[in-house]
């Protein structure tokens, strides 16, 4: 008989739940998204479900309707009755035996979290320390997908230089992204935001596209421009965008003082910005 | 409160079955091996063991009782009663809250599938197509992870041009292996068997580490070099090395025959060598 064990329990396979037969547990074969909203509204929500239909469409699992998710992000959003909230999502391709070729008629599973999220983080208020780590990530970084385990790495080995986030290298010696953020770096004299092209190396980040607009918006110059280390380190400020926490400034980078060691004034003035723009 | 969705069901998060809140399922955080049994006894158990021990300690999951895991192939093998079973398991890092960063005092999950596996694959006796792909996965592919998406795209890119497996392809234009298997070439006036050197673009194959001394014995010298997808096309005899079916002929190389297009005299004799071998 096909035999299953889940820890020490033994049981016939037929008996497993779906959940051991996620196609999302055998091989990653799925994708997310992670919202949050600001006093009781949900940011960007049709930016990240667009991205959602994307990631989706590239990794070919079809048959999801979008609209449903929609409506199950905001119920459940609802009924935490949490103002501030972080909400995960994702979809994989189904439940089967393992096999890495699908098999037809599968129905993709979905899942959600939601949970309460402060907006007095003090990493925002007195910036992290970063750390670089080799970029082991597979070559399609622009589909947001749960193969993640090269992101938990560089996370894990920076935390013991006691680095919040892990600064990904290319090959070629130049910055891609943080392991959960996007990165970049301000010449204050010149004006200029520096980041890396969009491509398949990065995610494109839908805080890094604000980050962005509201940087010409207050009369930055975007370059879009890869880095190596050395020079990320010596610019004048550098800071991560993420969902959850929008900026979050830079203050050491592998061990060293970024600026004058405190958050910088570009820096400070993009955080203002993006606060007011989340609640207009 | 924090709430959860799977699919259409409402939940507190508290009340979600621990298979939901798997790192294996959210970052593919895990590790796992495919054993094979063949007329009642697991045939390579040590070194997939050792193989699976190393993955573990690469990942930096500790904790994991080697022993135990032994233990557990052994009793569901035997409760199966298949003579010959194909064995999957895997352990991920432990479930929790997702965040990236791993909470502490995780414990590692662990799982197990047995089911029969037949010895007649008509694949084995006629051979089978395969197909180029960009290689596409992560830079540590020595390690066994559950990172596998893009071995599955792969494999359903080459499905549409009727191949059976995807032979991945670097961005220097060399083969790395199958999306799941090792790639072997022949040489036959030469009496040499071509496969790439071991590294981090590879898995360190059990069955093609076999593979490799059965050639020596029966005279033939292994050459280990990274090819290009003309050069393979162009060789005298290809095949695939997999724990499950040991060594598979490939017969068609995007479309066209290898050699005369029947399975190779070279190949014939390597899985007749290997059916004696693992009966030994």
């Amino acid at each position: 008989m096909n035999m299953a064990m889940i820890d020490d329990r033994m049981l016939p396979t037929d008996e497993l739940d779906k959940a051991y037969l996620d196609r999302g547990l055998y091989f990653g074969d799925g994708v997310y998204e992670v919202l949050r909203s600001y006093d009781g509204r949900i940011f960007a929500l049709d930016e990240h479900l667009a991205r959602f239909e994307r990631s989706l469409k590239e990794i070919l699992i079809a048959g999801v309707d979008m609209a449903a998710v929609r409506q199950r992000i905001e119920s459940a959003f609802a009924e935490s009755g949490y103002p501030n909230a972080k909400i995960y999502f994702h979809v994989t391709r189904g439940s089967e035996p393992r096999s890495h070729l699908p098999g037809e008629g599968l129905r993709p599973n979905f899942m959600l979290t939601v949970e309460a999220l402060g907006d007095d983080d003090p990493a925002k208020r007195q910036g992290v320390g970063v750390w670089t780590h080799p970029d082991w990530r597979w070559k399609r970084c622009d589909i947001k997908s749960l193969n993640l385990l090269a992101n938990v790495l560089a996370r894990i080995a920076v935390q013991d230089k006691g680095a919040s986030e892990a600064i990904l290298v290319d090959e070629a010696g130049r910055i891609t992204e943080g392991a959960g953020s996007a990165f970049f770096a301000v010449d204050g004299s010149e004006k200029i935001l520096m980041t890396r092209p969009l491509g398949p190396e990065i995610l494109p980040s839908i805080t890094r596209a604000i980050v962005t607009q509201i940087a010409q918006n207050i009369g930055l110059t975007v370059v879009q421009k890869a880095q190596r280390p050395a020079q990320a380190a010596a610019c004048d400020e550098l800071f991560l965008a993420v969902t959850t926490k929008d900026i979050v400034p830079i203050t050491r980078f592998e061990g060293r003082p970024v600026g004058n060691g405190n958050v910088g004034e570009v820096t400070g003035k993009l955080m203002a910005e993006f606060a007011a723009f989340v609640r207009k």
